[in-house]
């Protein structure tokens, strides 16, 4: 990406091992991600450019010589942060402030959107699955390395539990996850706030009970109609704007949580004295969803959730570009890049 | 109180049942709070003026029809909040959003530095005392209304246990009782933030295992110095000021939690990003003293904590205009009062 709506494919140097501790991994899917739309919105114009991507599933090609639990030939999964396993933050499962971690798609690490990546901390990062290269599970698994597992993380943030009734704000790709999430934890009510008629059915399918598609005042409004007069205990924010975060805290009930897994876009959290008030907590951030793959794959495995529906547009690497468009244009939900 | 620096002692109608589930008690020991200066340094001038106090240990002397679980003659304490004790926020422990509640000092109800005070909610708000009305326990019971609550509030926003580290931000009262609660729910490490020599020495009887009086970036850099580079899981903010909140989640380590107490005096929560990038939560609000009586009571009887240390003046109802003052101008730490 060379600045707000300008993505090329370029030819690059070939990945390679830099470190005792890398991997090579040969990307057999990725995707582009919401977050991808930030950069693809605002970023001003660079000479260098930015390699995108951040979710990826692939083949380990080679290792550097310290790398112990992966081996060529194994197919993995890629989360969006890679991370040591050892440090002290690996070991409390928030592997996005691994002391030693970082992110795909960066100026140190290039990215997932790509026919191959350097994995850093390979120990640490990579998830080896059960399945072959061609599964037809990759799309649901695909998801564990980013949407799925933040939309998980929202809900554990949010505090989601049975007898607890959820709200998800934003019908995203980690929106529609984050209604896997709270009914696969037991939520007993689950209300999406979206208005895009395709995402809401989806939504639906995923265990949504209830919809509002009204924004402000009027969701507001509507979500406390809908949840006895006091609004929700759990409130799952997946999109990161003011206005999101503003609602997201005025629908929850006293003593409820919000889980944010959108990324902020102001210096400032709004509604502090309401919050205050109210015994409302603010939790979430980046999810470390190398910490959840334990717990979601099976899940994904067994067919019990199918989080890869949120894709609902496949394009080779040369359609990347156009895919962009179209996720920013609203006209995909989620893009799936099998390079 | 008629306005900023501007506390008057009054002849009033005598207080009186008004409710069928009221009590009227008669105060034996009520308080300044800190929470009282944000009026005393900014309240605009009115004529009506405003009933201040929200503290208080007294006799019941009359009840209303309906009230059951007291009697006159009772000893008992006053939470800052009533409550009905039974509705659905109640029943969760939150009585500060008790659906029929409200609190003590403002337009509806009088306050309680007073002779005597009408309580509502009798049943869901008077906690009977098991000691008589001169008890040399009755500085540290008193503090089960508001103070000692509150630190213990903050203590558990901020998720503090046994092997997590905490900060605690701000040296008056309540900042003290966050010492004791943060102790006594078994963390390792208590810094306090403060500056005032008494104040700090008292912390440090109360637990405290480290004190930081710098102020600001110095502050930051010399808590992450404490605290193994990464700083502490647990920060209890007992000021409410924007640059306490922003020290605050500038010292929680990733992963952290801030538990708020301090009344908010800004719109916002500053550091947004900050705080996402480390998914550091922010919890807190009005203590829910009440819920808190039953497991705080028996460690203040049997002698385990000693929160009514943090008054350090008494005074009749008279004294009370030089007793905001004092607390104001820092020369007394909290202002016991015996009408």
């Amino acid at each position: 990406m060379y600045g707000a709506g300008d993505v090329r494919i370029e030819n690059v140097p070939d990945a390679r091992l830099v470190e005792a501790t890398d991997a090579l991994v040969r990307v057999t899917r990725t995707a582009i991600c919401g977050s991808d739309l930030w950069p693809y919105k605002t970023m001003e114009h660079t000479n260098a450019g930015r390699r995108m991507g951040h979710e990826a599933i692939g083949v380990v090609e080679a290792i550097g010589a310290d790398v112990r639990t992966t081996k060529p030939g194994d197919v993995v999964v890629v989360p969006f942060a890679f991370s040591d396993g050892s440090c002290v933050f690996c070991q409390d499962g928030l592997q996005t402030s691994c002391v030693h971690g970082g992110f795909f798609g960066t100026a140190d690490v290039a990215g997932t959107q790509a026919d191959a990546v350097r994995v850093p901390q390979a120990d640490g990062t990579l998830y080896v699955l059960p399945v072959g290269e061609d599964d037809a599970l990759l799309p649901s698994l695909l998801t564990l390395s980013d949407v799925m597992g933040t939309g998980h993380h929202a809900a554990v943030a949010a505090e989601v539990g049975p007898g607890r009734t959820a709200a998800v704000v934003g019908d995203g790709a980690v929106g529609l996850c984050a209604v896997i999430a709270a009914r696969r934890l037991g939520a007993e009510q689950i209300i999406i706030l979206g208005r895009h008629p395709e995402r809401i059915a989806l939504a639906k399918e995923f265990g949504a009970t209830d919809v509002v598609s009204e924004r402000g005042d009027e969701a507001v409004e509507r979500v406390r109609e809908l949840s006895d007069g006091f609004g929700v205990h759990s409130v799952l924010e997946c999109v990161g704007l003011e206005q999101s975060e503003l609602t997201a805290l005025t629908i929850a009930r006293p003593g409820g949580a919000v889980g944010r897994v959108g990324v902020p876009q102001e210096e400032t959290i709004p509604a502090s004295r309401p919050a205050f008030y109210n015994n409302i907590s603010v939790g979430g951030g980046p999810a470390p969803t190398r910490a959840y793959l334990d717990e979601l794959l099976p899940d994904v495995l067994e067919g019990r959730i199918e989080p890869g529906r949120v894709f609902d547009r496949v394009v080779r690497l040369e359609g990347v570009p156009d895919g962009y468009r179209a996720m920013n244009d609203r006209e995909a939900i989620k893009i799936l890049i099998e390079p």
